[in-house]
């Protein structure tokens, strides 16, 4: 019955996709690799991950799981509130 | 050029999305929530919620925080390797 607080979700990025995107762009820069050679090794498209690295895209689990894969990390650590 | 491993990623359910299927299955009846009470503070659909917890739905980031909020835990700990 309650669908109060919903407004607001549409209209801010997620904080939790833009941790993801942080996340995301700094292990693949630690690692030395451009976007395109991530979305290769992940099977994804270059403009895709840039994207999720702007915290555009919705992005799924099952491609978090194959960006986690293809970085050598767990999919937990990318949605991790970054320490500091 | 190499789309060697993309075949078994659309037959089987991806690890992350089971893991996160079974965490929160887990952390929901440990609140004593049914699928309905959290559907509804998550501001999703109970039939949904019941479809993610069986693994046959690829869930968004955005759901993914959704759910981790009505839970009221992180949303990387739902994606978390059980310990034990």
């Amino acid at each position: 019955m309650s669908i109060i607080p919903r407004m607001d979700k549409k209209l801010k990025p997620s904080a939790t996709r833009k941790r993801f995107a942080l996340n995301l762009r700094k292990t693949r820069e630690q690692l030395g690799l451009s976007q395109e050679a991530l979305a290769d090794a992940a099977g994804l498209h270059r403009t895709y991950v840039g994207s999720v690295e702007r915290g555009e895209r919705n992005i799924s689990i099952d491609n978090i799981e194959r960006l986690a894969l293809a970085l050598g990390v767990s999919p937990d650590s990318l949605l991790e509130e970054p320490k500091k």
